[in-house]
């Protein structure tokens, strides 16, 4: 006899929770379509070194690595964004932009297991490719938020930043990019402290480190005033001005078309993979401060897998997350599936019992034949136990009448009905809907 | 720049290839319910032992196992029984009988590519566990006929044997389960004739060697008949008569229940994996010679991982051979998702583009804003290659009596419409369904 279990940081979903998440799961597909996205579906095992050269340090050293066994190094994917850059610079590299790309599947990261954390976890993701235009900006912080309203969450929020903001400061000021990044790893992790330290260790002016203290501390909401105030605190860098003005533009595109998203700006926001260049943002709800899904702007990433350059905004949504928030928000987003439960009351009648089963199937009624040869009381407390709606007992006297008895396992009634009779008294039951 | 591209034996799913993926799944999601069957989802990531316990040699060789980062020895999934298993034995233990469990997604096996297998395949599982009667067995082979249909498949037909026949005859003869493993996989090879040697060396007599020799050679369609036929070439080898008795009560209740499925019986049938206890089968198309799905009887799994007695029977349907299939059959399967382009004639009508894309969303139809900032003519070409079925231009001078142009893309008509007509205009068209 061996005893098993799940190995470590994975889980099993049993069936209320795979019925949530498929839930979720069946929205983003909803809202793919609703703007226009078209899903691909990529491998879950992807070369080391393709995972590799997209995804920051942190990322890397807790990838689910080994060698196959043809010995080549591979990995399963931490993330949707490297395969859609492979693809996008080989298969799909002729195809006309924009290219509105959806996945949604599992991916795998060797975090430190904790409440709601697993090493194997869903995400949705989109990637709208082959413009640098605001509107696509505009599309993918909309989308999120169409998102979040079709799975039910209420009042969810957006932290929104521009990565450009802080580069065009860094640039000016003469840093490599490898200390850039250092520094907004630091600034992703809230050490803001740190971060500006070591600014100043790197060479930044005693002025720059001042700019940058004022933007770690400047947060406001997303009016023409907090966007005029960064614009004040950067104004003698003109690139952080250019791409203040950039975020401008997409927030006013947001505004201007109705959206009334709730937005924090945060101008020290820096999220921890290295490849953003653009609009930066996160997307929560106020019952916790994990993010439910976060994106922007990487206008390089598809360069470095071999293509032409490629300008692309995407989002990136946890779909274990989004189920947690909906548990929060107490959100009951699975229906009763119902069903009928088939029982003959004599051996014989088995095939009755199926044939019927049958004629309800194809009606689309949900049906679950007698398969433990269990008397009628057995049979019936089950069907109670599984919450069904009916069940429909096969019994010869009824039969030679060509009738069954049905059962409302809700209202506790049952009577003699016709078999050609069940599907519409099934139907036409007020419970099923 | 960096040239990536697909592990060996992995691939990508372009848009029409992932939209017939998520049409055949979608049918697996609706055969689960009306069965009355609960989705569970289970790790891509399992203990290397609980995979191999319950695998055949030939699995286990090919299964892509490594040590995580905390070297633990996992592997992938080559398939779901083995969880299923786990699951049945640990933390459903103490649910009411029967469980109709449903799994659905990649299993990986590290089996040499060719044309329309890959090391990452799809399946959808089908369990039903916690009784021995043949309406369970009944159950399963309704169940993948209606999967069959469901998809839009033709003349598919069902190959069924039963294992209980040639371990009757092996184990009245005095093999071990090795040996009697060990002949099976030869026949399951239809490597007959060594397998006949096989058994004569050991051990089996040359009565029993007629007797196996004559089942290799049976094959005929299921009628009372055929049944009848078997039983008078076993009938010295008790177990096996009463294994050809449940094959006749199976194929019987089947028909009886109206059901009408082409199947051809094989005596000699076995299917590869050792755990089978009872009816096998494996379903066909006659344009390949693949089978597009396949399972049986297994009495004795769960008990393995540590449960009580807990007979099932199951089966697993391969998603990708399915997709094959409806190729092959020219199955249209996926039908065109439309949608709307909104085409901003200036920059400044940008955000009311952007207004009526959320409207029309709102409303359930798809809507591509124009994001690259292309000029009209440019905008609607790129809209016809995308098979849009309508464009709206949103231009000063009508958007001045609260209008816009609809431009039909497949009737190539145009005509100017209120804003608030535009959601009706396009319901009402004809292609729009």
């Amino acid at each position: 006899m061996l005893k098993f279990k799940t190995v470590r940081g994975m889980r099993d979903f049993l069936p209320e929770e795979a019925r949530t998440l498929r839930y979720v799961e069946d929205a983003a597909q909803k809202v793919a379509e609703l703007y226009g996205f078209n899903e691909i579906i990529t491998p879950t095992v992807e070369s080391y070194e393709l995972l590799a050269a997209k995804s920051g340090e942190e990322i890397r050293s807790r990838m689910f690595a080994f060698r196959d066994l043809g010995n080549r190094e591979v990995a399963l994917r931490p993330e949707f964004t490297a395969s859609v850059a492979r693809l996008v610079a080989t298969t799909l590299r002729n195809e006309p932009k924009p290219l509105r790309l959806f996945n949604v599947g599992s991916v795998y990261r060797y975090d430190e297991p904790q409440n709601g954390r697993y090493r194997e976890f869903w995400q949705s993701n989109y990637e709208l490719i082959g413009t640098s235009k605001p509107e696509a900006d505009a599309e993918i912080l909309m989308l999120t938020d169409t998102l979040m309203r079709t799975v039910g969450l209420k009042n969810h929020a957006f932290r929104i930043g521009h990565i450009g903001i802080l580069r065009g400061i860094f640039s000016q000021e003469g840093l490599s990019e490898n200390d850039q990044s250092a520094i907004m790893q630091l600034m992703d992790k809230k050490q803001y402290e740190n971060a500006l330290t070591l600014a100043a260790e790197k060479g930044v002016s005693e002025k720059g480190v001042a700019v940058l203290q004022s933007l770690v501390e400047f947060k406001g909401n997303a009016t023409s005033k907090v966007v005029e105030r960064i614009m004040n605190i950067v104004k003698d860098y003109e690139a952080a001005v250019d791409a203040t003005d950039n975020l401008a533009k997409i927030l006013d595109l947001i505004r201007k078309s109705g959206y009334t998203l709730d937005v924090t700006i945060d101008a020290g926001f820096a999220r921890g993979l290295e490849y953003y260049t653009g609009m930066i943002f996160e997307v929560y709800v106020y019952e916790s401060n994990l993010a439910l899904g976060g994106g922007g702007r990487y206008d390089r990433l598809v360069e470095l897998f071999g293509s032409e350059s490629t300008p692309a905004v995407g989002v990136a949504h946890g779909i274990d997350r989004i189920m947690l928030a909906l548990q929060k928000q107490q959100k009951q987003c699975i229906k009763n599936i119902g069903g009928v439960a088939i029982i003959p009351t004599t051996e014989g009648l088995k095939p009755e019992a199926l044939r019927i089963a049958r004629m309800l199937r194809e009606a689309g009624i949900p049906a679950e034949a007698e398969v433990m040869g269990r008397k009628m009381a057995k049979a019936l407390e089950a069907a109670d136990k599984r919450s069904l709606d009916f069940a429909l007992i096969i019994g010869e006297k009824e039969l030679k009448d060509g009738a069954v008895v049905i059962k409302d396992l809700r209202k506790r009634e049952q009577k003699i009905v016709k078999i050609e009779k069940i599907i519409v008294t099934i139907k036409n039951a007020p419970h099923e809907n």
